[in-house]
C-alpha cells in the first residue's frame, strides 16, 4: 500500500519561512516522521514537492494508478487552482488535504479552498502531526476496504 | 489527563439522521471507540451532547478548568454561534473542531465556521475516525508540553 | 393521526407584541381554532411553544416518531438556525413552515429562511388562518398516502 | 364573489413539463379541483393562463374591478417582473401568490420573489392543493369582511 | 417634427394606481398637456402605451424612422429589460427617460435603470411636468441641430 | 428532421442596428445561409423571430413536438428571462444558444445567461457562422442518435 | 421668488475640463442663460460655486430662508457627501439635482447619488439645458402652490 | 423604579476571559458598582446573566411589565439573534445596549448588531462605566417622563 | 482639564433640522447643558462646530495638545471621512463618538462609521444626554489616570 | 494554413476522467477527428497539451507567428489565469475557446472565464464536436479574409 | 520647469503621527530633500499642504497652468474624493500619486484609490524617497517630451 | 550588492504585445537601461524572466540568499498567485513591485494585487522608468542600512 505525500509551492522552505506561522520543522523532518509512522503501519509513502502547478498535476496523474491515497498540502495553489481541483476529481483516490496552520484563522483569501470540496476531508492547523493523522486515516480506510 | 468531547445539536440522532451524509455509526458507537482509544493512550474523556447553545457553553465553562483539551463538533452552531466562539476563545484550552462530513463539499453556508478561527485546528470529512485523530493529537500535544 | 404545532420564540406574546404586524389573536386563540378544525378533520394536534432553540429541537426529536406532520412557526430562529434546519432534515416528517406576517414584505434579513429549503412548503402572510391551511394540507396528504 | 386564478408562463405545460418537480397534474386538473371547491364555498372563479407578461397585466387590469381576490402563480415572472409587481400593487385586491414547488429548495434565483412583497401572502411547495388553500383563504377573508 | 411619447406597463392606470406615489393626474391628462405644449412648440407627438415589452419594442422599431426623438417612461421595464435597452441603442434617436416619481427615493431595485445608460438623459421625480420638460429639450435640440 | 431557429428581440433589426457590434448581415441573410446549409445536410429549418417573450414561448411550446432541435438566439431575454429558461427546460429538445457577438467581452450584465444552464451548449462571438455551426451540431447529433 | 443655483467642485472649470464629456459651455455661459430665462419667468436667481463641501453647506444654510427652491449640481460631492445630503434634508426647499452628463452612462461609482433620495427630482444628461428645465419646474411649482 | 440589567453569554467569565479585551473587572464588580449608583439615583436594579438565548428571552418577557428600562449586553447574541431582537421590539421598554469593548474596532462580524436597531441607543467601548452611564440615562429619562 | 466638544456639518441647524429625528434642542441648548455639567465635574469644555471637514481637522490638530479628551459628533463625516479618522488616530487623546439619533436604526449607509474604530467608544441614540454621558466618562477616566 | 489546437491541464486524462461530465472520447480520439476534418478543409493542425500554465504560454508565444488561428481549451486555467489571458491578448490571432461540457451548467466558479473576453468567441457544451466546429470557423474566416 | 508637490490632510503631522506607520521624517524634512534634489535636476518645486478637500482643488486649479507635473499625496482623500479625482482629470498635467506607507498592506478601505485611475502612476510604500522618485520621473518625462 | 530583477509571464513579448498599453520598449531595452543605471550606482543586477509560476518561485528561492533586494514585475501572476505571495513573504528581502501600466486604470481584476501586501512598496504606471526608480530605492535603502 503506497500513499502519495504531495507538497505544493514554498513548502520546501519549511523551517526557514515565517516560522511564527509554520513552525521550525523542515519538510525533511516531516518526511522522516511520516516514513517512520508508515513503517509502523505497514505502508510505504512517496514524497514529492514542487513549486509548479503543472508539476504537481503531472506527478499526481503519473502516480495515481499505483497508490491507495493522497496526502495533499497544496500550499498557495489550494486557494487558486481549478486545475489541481480537476486533477483530484479526475483521479479515483481518497485525498486528505492537510494544512500546517489553521487556514480559518488567517487572511480572508485563505479561507476558501478550491480543492477541499473534491477531497475526502481536511486536517488544518495541527502542524506536522496533521500529516501523521492523515496517513493513519488513509491506511485505516484502505485496511477497512 | 481529561479530554472533553462535546457534541452539538442533532448529533444524538447520528445513525438515524441522513445516513447518506453522516454514516450509520451512532454517537454511542463513536463514544465507545473514543473511550477505547483513550484507554490505550492513558487518557480519560468526558462525553457531552446538547441541542442547546447555552447548554454547550455552560458545560464548557464548568469543565474547562479540569481538562487538557476539547474535541468539539458544534453541529449547526458551528456556522451561526458567536457565543460559542467567544466561549472557546475565553477558556484557555486547545480545541480541535471535528466534522463528520466534509463541510466544504456541502451547502455554501456550511463552509463558514465561526468557531474555527479560535480553534487550534479542524478535522473535517473523515467520519467518526476524525474524533480518534483529534484525540491522538491532543494527547500527543499534552505529552509533548 | 397527530400533527405537531411548534411555535418558536416570542410567539407566546402574540396579541400583545407589535399587533400592527402580528394581529390581535393570542397563541391560545390560534390553538383553540386549530384544535377545533382538527376535530372536524379527525386529527389530533400537539401544541408546543418555546423561546429556546434547543428546547424546540428536543421537542421535535422526542415527538417526531409518533406524529404524521409538523406545523412550524420558527419565529426568529427561521432566519438564523442551522441547528433547527438540521433537525427538520433529520426527522422524516412533512413540515409546513407558517408565518403570520408576509416575511417578504419586511426587513431584508427576514426574507431568507434557513428552514424553508428542508420543509415541504411555506405559508406566509395569511395570519392565523395559515395554521388552519397547513393543518388541512397535512391531514389531506396523510389521508392520500 | 369571484376569485381570479391567474397562471403565468409554461404553466399550460403542467403534467408534461419536468414532472419530477411539478407533478403529474395538468392545469385542467387543477382548474377542475379549484372549481369544485369554489362551488362548495359559494364562490366563482375565473381561470386565466398566459405566457406573456403584458397579457397577464392586461388581464388583471381588466378584471380586477369585478373580483374579490387573486390567486397568482406568476411562474418565471415571479422572479423577474417589476411590471407585474407594480400591477399587483396598483389594483386593490388581496393577492395570494402560489407556487407548486418549494421555491426555497431550488435554484438561488428562485428564492427572490419580486411580487411577494406586494402580495397578501404566499403558499409555496404544497402542490396543486396550494390553489385550494389560497381559495379557502380568500373566500374566508371576504366573508369575514 | 414628431416626438414619440412611449409609456410602459401600468401607466394606463395613472390616477387610480397608488396616487400617493404617482399623483392624481391620468395618462390622458398628461397626454393633453403634452399635446398643448407641442402645439406651442410647433411639434407633433405620437402617444403610445402598452403593458407588453414586445409591444413597446415593436412600436419603437416601427415608428423610429419618422420621428425626431423619444420620451420614454418604461415603467417597470426600466429596471429589468435588456431587450428594451437594446432597442433604444439600436434606433438612432435621442431618448429622454422620464419617471413621475423620484426613483432614487424608492425601493433599492428601482435605483438601477437598464435603459438609462443608452438614453440621452433622465428626468425623474418631477411628476407630469417631467414629460413637458423632456419635450422642450427634444424640440430645442432638434431646432438647434 | 426539422430544426427550429428562434430569434429574440431586436434581431429583426440586424444589419441596421449597431453594425460595429452585430455586423452588416441581416436576419434574412442569415436565414438564407442557414437554409442553404440545411439543404446540404438534408434537414429543414423553421425560422421565427419575435420581440415578445411570450411570443417566443408560445412558438417553442407549439413547435417542439415536431422538431429535433433548437437554435436559440434569445437576444436581450438571454439575460433576464426565467420564463424562457423554464420553457427550454420543459420541452425535451437539445437547444444550442447562439450569440453573434462575444457576450463575455461586453457589459457585465451580458455575461450572465439564464438560459445557458438548461441549453445543451453555447456558441458565442462567431457571427452569423455561429448559426451554421449550431445547425451542423444538431444534425450530426440527431444522425448519431 | 429666488432660486438658488448651486454648483460644486470643478464646475468652475467648465468649458476647459474634459469637453468631450461636459461640453464647451462655461459656467458663465450657463449662468447667463439661466438668468435670461429667469427674467422671462419673473424669477431671480442666486448663482454660487465652490470647490468646498463645507462652503456649499454654509451657503445653503445661509440662503435657504429667502429662497423658493434650489438647483444643485453637486459635482463629485453627489456621490460621496452625506453631509450635503443631510443639509438638503435639513432645509425645507424643493431641490432639483442637475447633472450635465448622463451619470448612468459613466463609471459605476457615478451611478449612486447620495443626494438624490432627498431631492425632489433629478435631471441628468441634458447638458446646460438641464439647468433651464429645472428652473422652469421650480418656478411652475412655486406658482402652482 | 426598576431597571433590568441583562447580560448574555460568557459575561459570567468577565475578569478571567480575554482580559486584554474585556478588562479585569468581574461581572460581580460591575453589579456592585451599578447597584451603588442605583442607590444614589433612587432606583433599583435587577441583575441577570444567562448563556442561553431562550433564557434571556424568558427573563425579559417575565420581568418587562414591572420594569422601567433595560440595560442589555447581549454578548455574542448581539450579532446573531433575531429572536432577541424580536423580544426587545415586543416589550415596550427603552433598552440601552451596552458593550464593554468597542465593537467597531474588532472583527467584521461584530460591527453588525441585530438588536441595536430596535434599542433606544448604544454605548460601546467605555468599559464597565458604560453600564453606569446607561443607568443614568434610563433613570433620567424615566424621571423626565 | 479641558474637553474638546467637536460638532460636524449641519449640527448648527439642530432644533430646526428634521426635529422628528434630532429633537428640538438646539446646539446652544446642548452647549449650555454640557458646560453646566462640566462646572460640576471641575472640567472646562471647548465647543466647536464646522461644516468643513478640513475645518474640523485643523481645529483638532491645533487644540489636541492642550486637551484631555474629545467628544466628537462628526455628523455626516462619520460615514465618509478617512481624513477625519486619520486625524483622530494621529492625535493621542481619548475620543468618544456621540450621535443624537440611533445610527443603527436609520439608513444602511449610516451604520458604518469610519471614525468609530479609532475612537475609544461610541454613544448613539441617547439624544443630547449622550454628550453629558461622554463628558462624565472622559472626566472620570482622566481622574482615574 | 495552420491552426493550433491547445489543450490545458487534465485534458490528457479525457476518457478516463469523470466520463459522466466529459464523455468517453480520449484526447487522441479528438485529435484524430480534428486532423481528418482539417485534411478535408485543406488545413493543417498542430496539437498540444500541457498541465503547466507556463508551458501553454511558452507554446503559444513560440508558434503564433506561423499560425492562422487557435482552438483553445484552457481547462481549469480558463477560470484563473490572467497570464493566459494576457498571452492571448498579446498574440494577434483569432482564438476560439472550446469547452467540452456546458460551463454555464456547472459550479459557479466555472461560469467566469478570464480568457473569453479576449477570445474571438466561445463554443461550450457541444462535446468533441466543438473542436470541429471551431476549426470550420477559423478556416472559413481565414479563407474569407 | 515647476513641479507641484501637494499634500493632503494630516500630512502636516508627519513625524509625530503614528510614526510606526509613517516614519519619523517631518513634512519639512521631505520638503527639504525634494528641494535639494530639484536643484540638482534643474527644476523648481511648489510645496503645498491642506487639510481641506476644497483647498487642495482650489490650489491645483490655480497653479496647474504654470506647472509641468504634480506629485500628489492625497492622504485620506485618496480613498473618498471624487471631487479630487475630477480635478486631476480636469487639469492636463501628469500626476504621480505618492503614499509613504504601502496602502495595499493596511486596512481594506485603503486599497481602493479613487484618484489613481486618473493619475499617470503610483508610488506606494517607499517612504519619503517616494517623493524623490516621483520628482525624477516627472523631470525626466518633461525633458524627454 | 545584487538586485534581482524578476519578470513574469508575457513580459518577454514587450514591444510587440499591445504596445498601446505597454509601450514600444522591449525587455532587452529595459534590461540595458537598468544595467547602465546599476553601474552608475555601484550595484549589479540579475535579470530573469519566466512564463511559469513555479519557475519564478524556484528562481527567487534559489537566489534570495545572495541578493539585497528584488524588483518584481509579476505580470498576470500579480493578481492570482498566492504561491508567489507566499514566496515573497518567505524570503527576507525588500521587494518593490513594478508595473509598466497603471493597474488602477485598467480592468477591475487588475486592481487587486495579491503580492503587493507583502512587498515593501509598489511603482505602477511609470513605464520602464519604474524599474530604474525601484533600483534607486533599493540601492539607497541598502546603503542607508
Amino acid at each position: 500500500m503506497t500513499i502519495l505525500v504531495v507538497n505544493g509551492p514554498n513548502l520546501n522552505l519549511l523551517g526557514q519561512r515565517e516560522p511564527a506561522i509554520y513552525g521550525s520543522a523542515t519538510l525533511s523532518d516531516i518526511e522522516r516522521a511520516v516514513r517512520e509512522r508508515a513503517v509502523e503501519l505497514g505502508a510505504s509513502v512517496d514524497f514529492f514537492q514542487s513549486n509548479s502547478e503543472g508539476g504537481l498535476i503531472d506527478y499526481l496523474q503519473a502516480n495515481a494508478a499505483s497508490a491507495s491515497g493522497v496526502i495533499l498540502n497544496g500550499g498557495g495553489f489550494t486557494h487558486t487552482s481549478v486545475a489541481l481541483r480537476d486533477c483530484i476529481a479526475g483521479i479515483s483516490l481518497p485525498v486528505v488535504e492537510v494544512h500546517l496552520s489553521n487556514i480559518h484563522a488567517r487572511e480572508e483569501f485563505r479561507r476558501t479552498s478550491l480543492t477541499a470540496p473534491v477531497a475526502r476531508g481536511i486536517i488544518s492547523g495541527l502542524g506536522p502531526r496533521g500529516y501523521i493523522l492523515a496517513l493513519e486515516y488513509l491506511v485505516a480506510e484502505e485496511n477497512a476496504a
